[in-house]
């Protein structure tokens, strides 16, 4: 990847919004011998360009077998096409895992990673003691009965500025200054057997959104009571909240900047 | 396949109720060297059973793609098991791709297909000019400017009871005695991109759905006229109607007996 300093100036920064099916890739992030939507996208731009060009950065890397429906990247490129034409070029050659939802040209400054200010993650749980062929690897399923009026509270608690390192793996990259973050909101939904749950916070840390999940379904199967939500919180150690609920329910809806 | 007077006088008549993801089949109707969802079941069963199990019949046969909720067969077996055990052996013995939603003991003379009443299939369409990965295959994917008013409109004068040979890809097994359907309703709904089309009916002709669809699509591209429906029906000639629709964005949703 070239950085800043090296991209000739006549260059421009792009702002991509990608959907994805995230059960087909080992992640966003480029890793040897597998496929990642990283590697499928820029491929795409290099074959389209005719020379290699790399991402600037996506808004956060999403694991293996996330899904994405507003994932959003930035990358420096010739001015060779118009922002219509180069969206449909990617379209045309990108896998059918992963479409270009939106494209546009921003100014140079711009930063994926850096500039987002909110993001929703959806997850789906398919609560049913039979599993779902048609929801498939969108939802999780969890057979158990859930106490969703327990959760819901639960998920009150867990709403506003906190310090989430209960809920923080251990930070692969050591780079997480804080593990303070202020969630917006966690609406639960109901429908039939699907529970939609949706998190909007100005950050997450790594598999934060899991760990929730994982910990309001333990407050659900009632091994975890809707006031030891707070010790949680206060205990700052990981090992005192719920389990990591798997990849597959997880979707990246939307990046605010 | 056993006929009805080989089969044991103490063996029970059950009555199955399917979800499957037919994007991983080719079809509901046993083929040699191709994977579907009849050859899943029995072998489902069989294992179970420890002795060869054939299903008596299945509602209706759905194409290579076709997805369903709730397709129905039946079959005799041995009155070894509880409905409720039966259910969860076969959960446990199929593939990811099929589920048995429900299970249980019907009279002797149940027939699936017979005594089928009333059908429901819904039909998706992705309708944006960028594909989307994560309706994947349970849509298709239409990037042209649909008239959603007009194919209402249309779909108004195909509800009721008419010949719907026009309608009717040719018989394979020859065995319509009648082209004449009551279609009970049909609903369009569309939410964001995602078009939702419902039809209910007595009874469905080879491809009925699809031509519908196909043709509703015309109506909203402005290849067919609304008031051609009249004549198209009239015409009771296939040629005169609409493309078929890709199975993709087909599901069997219920049927009532």
């Amino acid at each position: 990847m070239k950085t800043r300093s090296q991209i000739p100036s006549d260059w421009k920064n792009y702002r991509a919004v990608l959907e994805y099916d995230g059960s087909v890739f080992f992640g966003f992030q480029r890793q040897p011998n597998h496929p990642t939507i990283q590697e499928a996208f820029e491929t795409a731009l290099s074959k389209l360009f005719s020379q290699k060009i790399s991402i600037g950065s996506a808004s956060g890397r999403t694991d293996t077998g996330v899904h994405a429906l507003g994932q959003v990247v930035h990358f420096f490129a010739p001015s060779k096409f118009q922002d219509r034409d180069l969206k449909k070029g990617l379209n045309a050659l990108l896998p059918k895992s992963i479409a270009v939802r939106g494209l546009e040209t921003v100014p140079k400054k711009f930063h994926a990673r850096y500039d987002a200010k909110r993001k929703i993650y959806e997850y789906r749980i398919w609560n049913d003691l039979v599993r779902s062929p048609l929801c498939g690897k969108r939802a999780v399923h969890i057979p158990y009965a859930l106490d969703f009026k327990a959760m819901k509270q639960a998920a009150k608690i867990l709403t506003g500025k906190h310090d989430f390192r209960s809920f923080c793996a251990s930070d692969p990259s050591g780079k997480e200054k804080t593990t303070v973050r202020k969630i917006f909101r966690i609406t639960l939904s109901k429908k039939a057997s699907l529970i939609v749950m949706t998190f909007e916070a100005n950050g997450f840390l790594y598999h934060m959104v899991r760990n929730l999940v994982g910990t309001l379904v333990e407050v659900g199967r009632k091994k975890i009571k809707i006031q030891a939500i707070k010790t949680i919180l206060k205990s700052k150690d990981r090992r005192s909240a719920g389990f990591t609920a798997p990849a597959d329910g997880l979707c990246l809806v939307n990046v605010t900047y």
